[in-house]
């Protein structure tokens, strides 16, 4: 009987900003010794197709790329690891990323589109990881 | 005494990709034998609107409707349930349904032009429900 | 040992819609004798700068700044609160309202550039909030 806490994050956003929040909790999460599980769904699913963190978008102030170029250089400056070093230190914390199986159909995305998950699921999955969790979130 | 799981959806957002996601996930749920509460605030409120789930916009690559849809095309062709028969299903599975009474006033919408809800109220309400509850979502 | 129910936002967005939404709840959930944590990242941030509650942005329909004026005209007409009013209230029943350090940095953001807070802290000190709450948002 395992008595940690529990954190699921449904990332139905693909953009980069929120990208960014959704796995810099999940890492700490990770790191504080919590189970933390990621279900990607919608534009979310973006992020988890092969090359797909570098093209994610920035959802406000994108003016010809500029506002995303910026929060890179910031990103940078004040010590922040780039979204795919964040995504790889979520999956070598541990953290379970399951691709949303109902999406990829709408979205016509095939496993071979993706990057490597821990399970193509629907919702009730997921619902079934949320009901014994503390933290829910929905970015 | 219930020991039944709890969920609430707060539905701020009134994008046909949104509602979507709110929807199966309270169907789902609802399924699984949870307790649903969805409580429809700001934006939200439009697809409570007599009419509005067929007017809801979609919140990426809207351009010219194409996206929509698009959207709508791969939706069929995936055997997905359109929002309308979603709706209908969330409601036959008891999935509680609760109108935002403070922006009902704010956005200048009567009772009359809402389909048939469980009840018209505010924050205190939906927080009760909330904190009973153990998934808890803001979409 | 506090038998409070706890409630924590996160703020992400600085859209004045959303802002509302996140006062509302914070304040309901105060004045229910709640613990309330809010945490202000990213976009968020930007409802801690000096000023920066009137200058927040209206997520839809904004264009030419006429959904803007509106929503504030029907906001009067509903004796709904200014933001500026709801974050004092908020403040008065004992909301806690923490800034992200990191994004402060990414931002270029500096403590003097804020209206007073509880502190300046990191994704951790908001997830060992969070993981003992019933009720977290991603607003």
């Amino acid at each position: 009987m395992s008595e940690k806490k529990k954190m699921t994050i449904i990332v139905f956003s693909g953009d980069m900003d929120k990208a960014y929040a959704a796995f810099i909790l999940a890492s700490s999460a990770a790191a504080m010794d919590m189970d933390v599980t990621m279900f990607f769904t919608f534009w979310g699913l973006n992020l988890l197709k092969k090359g797909g963190l570098q093209k994610a978008p920035l959802s406000k102030m994108n003016m010809f790329g500029l506002g995303k170029m910026m929060m890179q250089k910031n990103m940078e400056d004040a010590n922040v690891m780039s979204l795919e070093a964040l995504f790889r230190d979520a999956r070598e914390l541990g953290v379970k990323m399951l691709a949303c199986s109902m999406t990829m159909d709408v979205m016509g995305i095939s496993k071979e589109d993706l990057v490597e998950v821990d399970g193509y699921v629907g919702a009730v999955e997921y619902l079934s990881h949320a009901k014994e969790s503390q933290i829910n979130l929905f970015i």
